[in-house]
């Protein structure tokens, strides 16, 4: 008995490791796709994934697989598996239960569209040409809603697919802390806005080389503990951050000499993401918990990094004089505190991955209304720039002069992602939660951060967060380490002081 | 019943087609492997290549691939298959019957072997440490030893591992061409050896800058024919060319500063490698005919284009005016005559990859007679050092001070790729004879080259060689091409007239 038990375990894990090795190989082709791979392959790469992604299907919706599972549930309840096992089953059942409600040749089809869309999208974008994306989206969105009526949703058809990205955190709850969020944001906003004390951004405007520029990128991602023996970095038009296993964890960024904030905050930003799975532990190699546990809490690792820490007073405290040394020309008539204030800035902008820290979150509501919208039938995709264009005004009081900075700007809907752009707010909440426990373990986080010491905030969140890899859901992972559930008050007190502090805000209670 | 032919026939391609997807994402891994994948991650990319290529494997010897066999070769036999699907009937029939005799943990125990053994010689050669490198050595011969036993042979057991590279060209032919090639070069080494005219060479010896470098060999590669959409220029420790698919063919190089040969000749080789891959015709695409013929036949192409072209007088009297542009400084005082004389010098070194063009079939007859020794057991692997250094004096006059730069120097036996090595030769051989018959062809071929346009000559090669990929044998290619067998007379002809001129000795006709 125990013999078959063993069996069952060593044929579902040999099944789990080889399946990890089709996702390491197609996470291969996805950065070699994004690095340079020459424009003429492409079509038949795509047939490679095509290919490889239907075998990493089969198996995970195989019968083999149901054998598997069904087994081990069954030997759960007899005698309880070990931790591991127990949630690398829960989480196999969960894809072969979503899975195995996609007709094969369905999700095929849909594989090869994706690829396809995204090149039609980089033609398409450059040329503000919504018309010629829109057959692509039009299909893309009636899959996606195709999917979600095949897995199911109790409440709302959108939280079917948000909960591929973001498991247990439905629309009624993203309700609710979007709209305690943008409240409060709005409010800051029209401060920061009113108030007399603008930061003074004209050295951002200045010629920054790309060789300064890589030499401290590469040295901050070294002093986060980023492990080049465990990576590498590259350049690409869109920045990303990649695991093919936890010892080798790839970074993209790229270099515009006319502002230098890209390179820098964007590296900082995908050396946060690449943390993560860089720590994640040895233990579950192999199994599908080797991996962030969603989207959301993945976002929150790299915003923590690149907000808390790589825009705060007590970072660049220490790492100011370096970033001179690399620029002294450029820099040398601005101080510590005009260049925090400068990084600082506030200013509602078309372009969400150019948005400040304050006003991001409300590119990110905007398309979850709009998302919740398209999956929901209320809206139609050919409506799309027009309510694009009305939602930014609603919430940023901008408007795009033409859909490339517009409707069209993001790659994700163009790869399918829809129930994504959501993740990207709620890791914002999780990493403020975070902090704010972070705070609360380790007083002196912000001295050590201040003189150039990042390990203990490397090394709490490792313990905390990193390790774990895919063992909690989110909102189990929050409570395990904060004793909280989702909450926004923490962001937002972090925003009031923060930009209180950088526009001179006084304080409201000392004002009455 | 023609429907039935045509399920076959439909089946039979599109099972092809998978095993071309598998090949590619091997050859995306291979590649990666080379230019930059961190090393902590590669312990477990040895596990992807181990699964991929077990079912590659799989599929190359599955009771579905001998179905179709059968039932195309009796389908053939009826009515005649179109000739792209009959030769790809037989080539997979090849490997069906090759690896179906390889027990398939054998066969991914030898793949996991490969990648491990690879990376010990990596350490092993730069401490010149044999004894670390020979255990898995002679795990790798026992395994081909084992093959050649499987698979079978006519005469001698190296035959069947030699059929792997170059179908149809057995010792027996090879002992042959290779005694007349030896004894040729001999003399005329000893001939140039006595000349009062030795070139002048201080010139190589200057600091050439990487940018100027690489500007040269992208300039180069263009006016080759190279296609940058379908490709990409890398660099590696070892410079290799590599087919993902005929539109994504990639190179690499090396810089060394202090020597501008490595990379110039370097480039121009690995681009003569890339142009066969990049002009098969799409009618192979899918099939096992979508590769080179032979490693001899892909050889021939690099030789051609680093030798017969980029060491040509012709080449350099327009190519030349280029390089100077880069590196004013360098030549300003070397005219056209003394670099070509320069460039052509003859000094046998101890390194096979640094060899000149006359010596270098001598490096290759020595791992020849050592191969044909290990395999058919007259030598033992811990006796290589000694045997390779005797080997180095008889054949070269020069001796290795430590492995480093003896026997270890090359990575193919770490890869297991035994009667790999004589296809350099063979190449060269070949490539002699296409030079004949081009030259006969085109008689005014080197007169466009002088003007600076290399496209007759790629056109020539792309028509007559590249565009069949493996639809023949080598010496059915030869014979198609050329009219003749394999025969070192064009070789040592040319080898005889070009270092004559260079190193001015008299015509012994006109001596006597």
């Amino acid at each position: 008995m125990l013999s078959k038990r063993q069996d069952t375990i060593n044929g579902f894990q040999a099944l789990l490791e080889k399946m990890s090795h089709y996702q390491e190989a197609l996470a291969l082709i996805a950065w070699d796709l994004r690095t340079g791979a020459p424009k003429k392959g492409v079509e038949r790469r795509a047939k490679v994934i095509g290919t490889l992604s239907g075998e990493l299907f089969s198996m995970q919706t195989s019968d083999e697989m149901a054998g598997y599972l069904d087994a081990l549930q069954e030997a759960d309840s007899q005698t309880p598996l070990d931790k591991v096992l127990r949630r690398s089953v829960e989480k196999a059942r969960k894809e072969f239960d979503k899975y195995r409600k996609i007709p094969k040749d369905m999700y095929r089809e849909y594989v090869e569209l994706q690829s396809i869309a995204e090149s039609v999208w980089e033609e398409a974008k450059p040329a503000a040409d919504f018309k010629k994306f829109e057959p692509y989206l039009e299909k893309i969105v009636r899959f996606n809603i195709e999917f979600a009526e095949l897995w199911g949703y109790e409440e709302n058809r959108y939280d079917a697919l948000l909960d591929q990205y973001e498991p247990g955190v439905p629309v009624s709850k993203i309700d609710g802390v979007f709209a305690q969020l943008r409240e409060n944001i709005v409010r800051l906003l029209e401060a920061v806005q009113a108030s007399p004390h603008q930061p003074d951004t004209s050295f951002i405007g200045q010629t920054f080389p790309v060789e300064g520029q890589r030499a401290i990128g590469r040295y901050i991602l070294e002093e986060m503990g980023y492990d080049f023996d465990a990576g590498r970095l590259d350049v690409t038009v869109h920045p990303f951050a990649i695991s093919l296993n936890p010892g080798d964890v790839r970074v993209t960024t790229k270099y515009d000499t006319r502002d230098f904030r890209t390179a820098l905050f964007g590296t900082i930003h995908e050396g946060g993401h690449a943390l993560y799975e860089q720590n994640i532990s040895k233990d579950l190699l192999g199994t599908p918990l080797c991996t962030g546990t969603s989207m959301g809490i993945h976002e929150s690792q790299s915003l923590f990094w690149e907000n808390f820490i790589g825009r705060s007073y007590a970072f660049w405290s220490h790492y100011y004089d370096k970033l001179v040394e690399q620029f002294p020309e450029q820099l040398k008539s601005v101080d510590l505190d005009a260049f925090y204030r400068g990084i600082n800035v506030v200013k509602p902008s078309l372009i969400r991955i150019e948005a400040d820290e304050l006003t991001y979150a409300l590119h990110i509501m905007v398309r979850y209304e709009i998302e919740k919208g398209l999956i929901n039938e209320e809206i139609r995709v050919s409506d799309l720039p027009e309510i694009w264009n009305d939602k930014m005004q609603e919430y940023l009081g901008v408007v795009p002069s033409h859909d490339g900075e517009g409707v069209l700007q993001d790659v994700h809907w163009s790869g399918g992602s829809f129930g994504y752009f959501p993740s990207y707010a709620l890791g914002y909440i999780y990493a403020a939660q975070f902090l704010h426990k972070l705070g609360k373990d380790l007083p002196d986080y912000e001295r050590s951060v201040a003189e150039g010491d990042l390990s203990p905030v490397k090394a709490w969140l490792a313990e905390h967060i990193h390790r774990h890899g895919a063992m909690y859901d989110p909102r189990d992972l929050l409570r395990r380490v904060t004793g909280e559930d989702l909450d926004a008050r923490h962001l937002v007190a972090y925003l009031e002081q923060k930009y209180r502090d950088v526009y001179r805000i006084p304080n409201e209670d000392s004002e009455g």
